[in-house]
């Protein structure tokens, strides 16, 4: 919570507490609605209610939209049927149904029963369709025009049925249901000929999205297209819908949030983590942590495979942690890199020999870099500063090792970091996961088997 | 590249090679800018100016802003001083100065000759402010009017002037100079009295951004209003230009991008993977590698100190990457969740305690549940099945050892997880290079520390 929200929400508490409620009343229609909304859900359950009853209905409703589903479903709880049915007219179709789906039957069913008829329609239509599609984030409230109508007409028809709707200023222009162009309402104002028909001006290439489609799609059509809204039509292109931008930026936000939680080995949850309980985070973290640990038995194995050359020369286990953060660390720079091109659509699958060309000389370049550097560090901090390796015989040989490793396994790192998330991607899997823990752990059982089978090649052991 | 941009432009350029022009035409007026773009990146350099030059004016520039740099240079090289002038007339300012930023001088002062003396002076006004600013992203084409005019007038006014504009949707009312207050066509279209005044109508509880304020802050804004477009004022709050929000979501993108880069030890670059040379791409990673290689000499150091303890039960060694993993998987995914919480400002230094109780009970769960699974699959893998316990004496309170310091290590991992990212907020640092390379580092000299400690109190060593 912001620093200047705790100090809102002390004066206002201090004002309802001396009941100044025409003060109170004052100071919040002066405010955002997502501001006010981050004040109330930050104060007392008792006092919420009468808070909220200060707010004129619109800026009422616009605020209800914005609160977290926790103080929503206490309001809901206190209102009477009638001023239930007040918030539910003030709210767009999307926001009801964004609403209802955080709250339990019991209020659902008020809900459903308070709401107007059309609405309720609207709102079963939507939570048909499934979870992240196209259709479960678009509203019905859309300007339709017919296009035979001149633009004079169509403006007059704007100036009647906006009100309600969440946007205005793209039209979608249909022919029995079937959405045929889009005119905006810069088209029609800027228009020279006020009788010119909206079929002889519209445009008829309409990029549309399928209900089916997912979020994350429409999201990425948003980034590329500037659009302001998105037509959502069905099987047979008649218009149902449309997704406007802000929730296209919500979606922008919850996929990066969820791709970053993925490859930090974290299942996604679309709960803020301020509301979350611990056995809730914990049920999130520890699917991978396990997953994670079991795997590491591989490169427990092959240490205990190499015990015996390991008890000969015990110097070479200082260089291990080093040699597999490396690694690691190698490899996790080329699988985000990538993870991060095929969120945004920027790489393909077919790029996969491009990409592997590109890493190698990328790995070459970091691999010999990074072994001499290691040369030079551990001759001066290990050899002469630290003199780990007294009574150590050909000191020179086992750094020699401990570099060539280095440099080979960046380069197996970097190959397998590129290429595993595009292997994912082409077989159906979420590309995210095979970030850094996974390609940490594979990373580590190769670099190991390097390890030692150079160690093996060059040292008595 | 997607595959039907493949096809396409197979298409066109077998077209091209038959000059069938006219049909090149047909097809390329039925697509979106960003489409064609896409496409014309991919064409050879010889063939492009006269694939460009076939598109219609306004579709021409659209495109032009749409391509990547590369191709843009190589079109202005090719355009006489007119055509260049015919491009500039139809591009925004802020996608003029996006174009420019990318261009060499030469170029630059090219295009500086040939724009007009009004879009002269916005773009180096632009340029003036620093980069990633809200005054370096913003545009200087909006409508602004007065207080005094009537709606009638209004809507004449932004018929008269919008053409040119961005946006027309959302209007700024000013007086002299300073912003008084917004209304929307929206309100203007929808008004029940067209004569009533601007100044009764407006909405004077503006949010304004300063020149200088960080385009981060900028987009989160625009998630947390859901704004069309975002007035940006000067010290005096005079309107200097408007940000709308497609640039916003460009500026959510990129910063996610940046963030993603960062966690993974990258040092984030604003040019596309698939554009980069090889030599550009080790200068963003080897910075980081180099430096988390070097600080690994200190686990190196922890197992040089504990060498002889190490010589006696070599069977201690095999264990080392799983903890070392184990604590850094659990670290980074406390850190990224907390990284993540700052970027869309929903956790703040002042949460450090909260956070920092629900970690610890959150690190408890999984602690438990992790040393009991690890006591459970090295009892039955590495003890029963692979009998890496042979001849080892107390194997049990070995296996022990391993889980409590399993355990332990966890703990310690998610605390230093969340508090890291929360100074580096604090401290002014970017939260997010505070993710899993560097977490790794610090927790796998932890564990090290917290694994021989163990041992020594429990083991004969």
């Amino acid at each position: 919570m912001a620093e200047h929200t705790i100090i809102m929400q002390t004066t206002l508490q201090k004002l309802l507490e001396e009941k100044k409620y025409s003060t109170l009343r004052d100071i919040l229609v002066t405010m955002k609605p997502a501001d006010i909304a981050a004040i109330f859900d930050e104060m007392e359950a008792a006092r919420l209610p009468l808070l909220y009853r200060l707010l004129p209905k619109e800026l009422a409703a616009d605020t209800f939209v914005e609160m977290e589903p926790e103080a929503q479903e206490l309001l809901i709880r206190g209102f009477s049927d009638a001023e239930l049915k007040d918030v539910l007219d003030e709210l767009f179709v999307d926001d009801a149904v964004d609403i209802i789906e955080e709250m339990p039957a019991t209020v659902v069913r008020r809900i459903l029963a308070q709401a107007a008829p059309e609405m309720r329609t609207s709102i079963n239509e939507i939570l048909r369709y499934p979870e992240n599609s196209a259709g479960s984030i678009m509203t019905t409230e859309y300007v339709s025009l017919s296009p035979t109508l001149t633009v004079a007409e169509a403006i007059t028809r704007i100036r009647r049925t906006g009100i309600d709707k969440e946007t205005i200023y793209t039209c979608y222009v249909i022919r029995n249901r079937v959405l045929v162009g889009v005119v905006t309402v810069k088209d029609l104002l800027l228009a020279p000929d006020d009788d010119a028909m909206i079929e002889s001006m519209m445009s008829a290439n309409v990029i549309a999205v399928n209900t089916h489609d997912d979020q994350e799609e429409v999201a990425q059509m948003f980034s590329k297209y500037d659009f302001m809204a998105l037509p959502v039509v069905d099987a047979e292109n008649r218009l149902v819908g449309i997704i406007t931008f802000d929730d296209a930026m919500d979606v922008m936000e919850e996929e990066a949030t969820e791709d970053i939680e993925k490859m930090a080995a974290i299942i996604p949850s679309e709960k803020p983590y301020m509301s979350m309980t611990p056995f809730e985070i914990w049920k999130n973290r520890i699917p991978w942590l396990m997953l994670l640990m079991v795997s590491a038995t591989f490169t427990g194995l092959i240490i205990s495979r190499f015990e015996s050359a390991l008890e000969k020369l015990v110097i070479l286990t200082a260089f291990i942690p080093m040699l597999m953060d490396t690694a690691g660390n190698s490899g996790s720079q080329a699988s985000v890199t990538i993870i991060r091109g095929l969120s945004l659509n920027e790489i393909e699958f077919s790029d996969i020999l491009l990409i592997i060309w590109k890493e190698v000389r990328v790995a070459v370049l970091c691999g010999l870099s990074l072994g001499i550097a290691c040369f030079g560090k551990i001759l001066l901090v290990d050899f002469l500063i630290m003199d780990s390796f007294a009574g150590v015989s050909s000191p020179f040989l086992i750094i020699g090792v401990i570099c060539i490793t280095l440099s080979i396994t960046v380069l197996f790192a970097k190959i397998v970091g590129c290429t595993l998330p595009l292997f994912a991607k082409k077989l159906g899997f979420d590309p995210a996961v095979m970030a850094s823990p996974f390609i940490t752990t594979i990373v580590d059982a190769l670099s190991l088997l390097v390890y030692f089978g150079v160690a093996s090649a060059f040292l008595p052991i």
